[in-house]
């Protein structure tokens, strides 16, 4: 004679503040589930990509006013300091997703919190990719130039360090370097081009203070890194030693450190001593080192790959990071339920009222 | 030739800080499952109840002893101002499960959230009952008498508002209050006796600095509110109206607002009108109005129930509270996943890796 | 050092059996789900509807091959003894999912389990809607009427049997044969028809037989029932007792039994007293009646509605039905499960492999 | 104003019919999950296995009339003819779950089948244990050993067939034979015996003949097959070739197999090469042969293991297997969902009622 269940309200609005780098794939695959899920989107861009912002707001638009729903998305332009502090404060938004920088989750992780409102942050990542003696080294080395020199170095999953098994690693390097060489630096418009301009002249910059601070670290260049006309950069790959300080921050750019590692659990130990826990791959041949690194005792990271890069996301699989990554989940399986509220109900349809700690009231 | 699958790990240490009113329940709602995900936990007790969680720590840890596992548990009793800052900004706990006020868990959440953890918040509530005048007025007046007189009043699940439909209110009133007068008020250990102290003299400071708070906003006193002995009060039942502002206040003390109201609709504002959301409750016996109260237009509160009152719990069930009441969920269904850490897997195991974008290098 | 998980793998060729009188629809939400999980599906639709089979089929395949894929579906035309006896023998198809009568379920279920094969049965309905004396009668005639007169009554899902509450048979009955008589007969293809032919001259026959038989088990027609030209007629509604024996038979036309029962209790009972367990629907503004109809002690069928009719499917919810009615789901939550096969792995990445019930071994 | 919803409540008695081999396992894990799901469960124990049954019955009995639950579990014990046809030809068991033969199987699959109940059923297994050049042989003797020999080949997930890489035929052969010739055959109440006796006299008779037919078909025996005092016999190693058609059968004694294979792929098709599909497992260091193997397109059993022999069954996981093997599954994951029946619910709480299909009737 009485029901418990639980079930799923829609949250509300829900503010979705995004990054340059996917200017429009990480809005979309926040507000599709948002909306699916009964809440309405309002989207702060980043002031650097306004544009593509504009565009896919106004597609959008098109199709939802023919249904007559235009106004479950919203399109807010502006400056970080200005739009983005008022969403973030704002007590209407039960829930800000946000995907951009350690500092900036820091700072939304914050102010929500201190509204008691929910976030779900995707921040940085330090990606490292490990590769053992056993490894199929084309694969290794197509995998990781991929994830290091694709979209410039400029996503969160791009591979930031490579961990390479002492026996392998002038092989591995000799190769890769070869294959760097081959990169074709140019127009992102021109289908022949591997790798495209940085965002701005601060990111250039940013990257040549960094490889300046890895050779005061102890570091050492090993190819590339040469400044270009515009924003256009030379990839780098440096070799570094574990415990340099700068190995611990997320440089946006095509900036390789090559580390080597004696054993799988060095190895794995080195993946996981950086803040960030976003992506982490292996490659190796071996059932016991893949398993080992895929196990609670393993990479700490939110993804983890075998025998295949770290850059990139299935939309398939929950996507997202542990540690200063920021612990939220995107797409895959549940990831819905970021999107709800739940709620347990219990009805009564008897005619009795029993109540709890067996206390019995004579009425 | 590749597969994708998400698994999930363990946390790591967890901090549990919990309130003086469950002094041992709602750690162990934690911590069970906690270790059942395989985390540890470390606890810190209200230091108005350090003796009860000494002796279930002691109870435990003699279990766990037996199977090598003493090491999973862990207690820091003492003052919140020196343990509770240290626990939460302590960047070993990625998952800090703080049961208590709202103004403690806009503290955690910051602090928390100032290092990417993660946090479990269940927080005040402010909760209704809400009695239509089709409702069996027994059950109603059952449940409203042991949800605001229960524990004195100091359950974060205690009915705090009673919203009555405008036919019915004066036999409500006139039933509950001959009700009130028959609650036997004394030592809690005697099996007779139905409502027994405060937690301290502030509270019964501060209870009757709300009645007289009510009656300076417009409401009235109908019933009780005398302080009797110690820590003993008189449960009080006052009259108030919508706009009041200390009815968005949560007073941890046997006081209870008697609001009335016209319509289904009325009733579901009032009732989602205060800041918090934990728990709500209507009596009715139609089908429409039930149904209304479930829907996503109906309670905005994480618990809402039909004809059965706000107080308690069940372990079954998702138990917490949307907005000031933090949005944490223990226990209930997939209650887990937030003592977890998720992680996504792709292996590939074909000779080829193949790159995301339709990008092909010549190696 | 050892992991367990459950994973799902594509389970091979599904055979699909599907009836007259959804001619697309049925294999539409097998195919598609059976598609997605990686099966390929052979479609035997009824001799009676080969052409929208072979309309269908064309159109798909159209789509299929230009991806490659136009191997995946099949389409066996033919009849039932020849075509549909080979494929529920044929131990090539892992799992048969069959819609039709509850005679030629039986006989799919022998033969499949014969071969220790799967099925999927979706079989008969004799369905009520019970109308309790509080119900909006608006509602529930045009939920009966609907249900009983839609389609020509020819729908697993159709309303067989009217309960109705003594108090309100009068009023009730009056109301339906009122509407009964506005119904336009005629061309399904004029938007002005409400209902069309039978099938066949064989179903117009058997519903005649039917008409007859009620009488002599002691039932009364109280409306229409003619035959009309061709493979129409008008649509019947009686009155019938408990007990008759034919109201344990599914009539596959628009002929409406109208039984008046006491308590809800009761008409729960008659309900449940047939041998089919499709669909059953409530009309009452009771919360309590509702959810006593709802409970493990309710409606023992596959669907039960409140205030709505039992004709139509939901996509989004599992539609099928307990007893001869076969006990298979199609669509809703985890459908998706009928058409894979389920695998745990176990994996020993460890050095040791330690044995069951504590054996050792010293080799 | 709609609802949808997918419940579940209980199926009702479940009727469960155990082997000799389990005689207390089989009947604990079904009857747990269908009691605490809400059914009733009736036992009708292997004829060989009476007292272990009535045993459990009644100390399960003391338990449950100390909760006035004594009726929910019932045992009927007696030979299979007559009790077990009469519980699987019984309208009033919803459910029947049987363990045993193929032959059985078929035979309960038709009978409930025929009157259109469910079935839950875990058939013979003949499984095979995949060594590969690369494996770890300490590991994958002590698999097969324990597999082969442990319960004198009694198991429904006992090794069967052992399919050993060409390479490491002789030495895999020569360990095998020499940890075989360690085995105590004995009293199994003395915790120094590792293999006890058969069941009976005919079993002991089918292994010599299977024996027999064995050399007839072109095999050979290795190692021992002896007849023992009363019903002990030697276990057996003999080499088979693909293509006997005695490896079809499931000969329930310690007799092994052994079959030798070029590649994975050729492994992989002879071990999917029988009728049943219970359990499987693979030896091998190489990730990428591991997951060939777990793959779709690896081994078709219910149970697949890695570096791990077949014999056990994890209560964390499902257990059961496809083809004749029944396609049962029993444990793990959502198997409650076996033993409930599935209503989906949809509550209509407004005051229209929308027709599907656009139709509007004018009433």
């Amino acid at each position: 004679s009485h029901r418990l269940y639980e079930q799923w309200h829609p949250l509300g609005p829900v503010g979705v503040i995004t990054a340059f780098n996917f200017p429009v794939a990480v809005w979309s695959w926040n507000a599709l589930i948002a909306l699916v899920c009964g809440d309405s989107v309002i989207w702060k861009p980043s002031p650097r990509t306004p544009l593509a912002a504009v565009a896919v707001d106004r597609l959008c638009r098109q199709v939802l006013e023919r249904h007559g729903a235009a106004d479950v998305i919203g399109l807010a332009v502006g400056e970080t300091g200005i739009i983005g502090e008022r969403m973030i404060a704002d007590p209407r938004l039960p829930l800000v997703s946000a995907t951009g920088s350690c500092a900036m989750g820091r700072k939304v992780a914050q102010v929500v919190g201190a509204r008691l409102g929910r976030t779900l942050l995707e921040l940085g990542g330090n990606n490292a990719v490990i590769v053992m003696d056993d490894a199929n080294l084309d694969l290794a080395v197509r995998g990781v130039l991929f994830g290091a020199v694709g979209t410039a170095g400029q996503r969160c999953t791009s591979v930031r360090r490579l961990l390479v098994q002492r026996g392998i690693a002038g092989a591995m390097i000799s190769r890769l370097t070869a294959a760097y060489r081959q990169v074709r630096i140019g127009n992102p418009m021109d289908p022949a081009t591997l790798m495209g301009p940085l965002i701005d002249g601060a990111a250039v910059s940013r990257m040549q203070e960094a490889l300046g601070e890895i050779v005061r670290q102890g570091g050492e260049l090993i190819y590339g890194g040469r400044r270009l006309e515009g924003n256009y950069v030379e990839p780098a790959v440096v070799r570094s030693h574990p415990g340099m300080a700068i190995l611990n921050e997320e440089i946006f750019a095509p900036l390789l450190h090559v580390i080597e590692f004696g054993s799988a659990e060095e190895a794995i130990a080195l993946n996981n001593a950086v803040p960030q826990g976003l992506s982490s791959a292996i490659f190796t041949e071996s059932l016991r080192t893949a398993e080992m690194f895929l196990s609670a005792r393993g990479s700490d990271c939110g993804i983890a790959n075998v025998n295949i890069g770290t850059s990139g996301a299935e939309i398939g699989g929950a996507f997202g990071g542990e540690k200063d990554t920021g612990g939220g989940r995107e797409s895959g399986s549940d990831a819905w339920k970021a999107y709800m509220r739940r709620q347990t109900v219990t009805v009564n349809y008897s005619d009795a009222l029993p109540l709890a700690q067996g206390i019995r009231f004579d009425l």
